[in-house]
């Protein structure tokens, strides 16, 4: 059956291992393409442009948003973050599975434009967990963690619009069951219409004894 | 995550290997258990009470009809088959992942009642090769095999209504892509409310610090 690239948002707790998640099924598959996103936040020492971000002006920004070049934008904390439109329909038309590390807002939008996107849902086997890691190397103060358990909150409130919800709790065990997840919806009987039709053409030929 | 059981229904073209892909599931993982159908049609020589079939009298089925007691049958050719629906409560209730290897009509009536159940379609990758396996060792007449070819015409109208499409092409690669998509319908987020649940009940106690 010939493929069609597959859109996968990824979303979940920070903390959770997003970031490592990504490298690793970049790395591991060739299959899959990782979206960059542009912003109009200023670059952390270490971030390069087209890696970290694409880095944007504000102006510029705003243009891409009148063209129509962003699939999906959202505005955190005075800066925007958005999809570049041309990287994702590329890769996709290439039939690569092209993953996006966003946030709720932007995954919503996403399954409204790209209704047969698969949509990931990353989260710590409990809290406890996700507090540990949170808490990081002890440098971390109290009130800190608070903040960011308060943040967790709120994105929890989204979990039930994810199609899947993968724990990770061992790196290797999570990259797995997301490539199989991945693996299965390329199996989904609406991805392969033209492998029923040509079964179908197939079948009436031989049926007919030709 | 507290697993519970699927309702699978596994259908296909005659000859694509449904029989061997079932043995090869029951034989390798726990986790599954086959629903034996009922039948009102004599057994067959070899045909085992309660291992090939159920074997009922017209009366009987008629009975276990009129008493709900079956969660799906068909007539075929003068002759009723159904599955009893107690084993498959029951296997699910113990969380176990039910296989029924039923037809288009009942795996239609199968998704009306439990709409959560999976259903996968199996057929080889391409018709050629159907011909071949119902040809089988050569002792088959042309007409035989032209029959059976119409009748895989009627059952691949109803291939949409699947949720998968498996080829099972290398017996060994099809069970193991049949099983993991079991095992990623597993992390779907609806079915694991509870984990949901629990996850945002800890959020809250985390988050106030307690």
């Amino acid at each position: 059956m010939a493929r069609e690239g597959i859109l996968i948002v990824l979303s979940g707790f920070s903390g959770a291992g997003k970031g490592s998640i990504v490298k690793e099924l970049i790395e591991r598959y060739e299959q899959y393409a990782l979206s960059i996103s542009a912003t109009t936040r200023a670059p952390r020492p270490g971030e390069e442009e087209g890696i970290a971000y694409f880095f944007k002006s504000r102006e510029a920004f705003q243009q891409m948003i009148a063209e129509d070049a962003l699939v999906e934008y959202a505005q955190y904390v005075d800066n925007y973050y958005g999809t570049p439109r041309a990287y994702v329909e590329e890769q996709l038309a290439k039939g690569k599975d092209v993953l996006l590390e966003i946030e709720i807002q932007g995954a919503r939008k996403i399954k409204e434009q790209f209704p047969e996107a698969v949509l990931l849902f990353v989260t710590t086997k409990d809290i406890q967990t996700l507090e540990q890691r949170l808490a990081g190397r002890g440098t971390e103060t109290k009130e800190v963690i608070t903040q960011r358990l308060k943040r967790a909150v709120e994105e929890s409130e989204g979990m039930e619009e994810y199609d899947y919800l993968v724990i990770n709790d061992q790196l290797d065990t999570c990259v797995k069951q997301i490539h199989s997840i991945i693996e299965s919806e390329h199996l989904k009987t609406r991805r392969n219409q033209a492998f029923v039709g040509k079964v179908r053409e197939e079948l009436k030929r031989f049926s007919k004894g030709e």
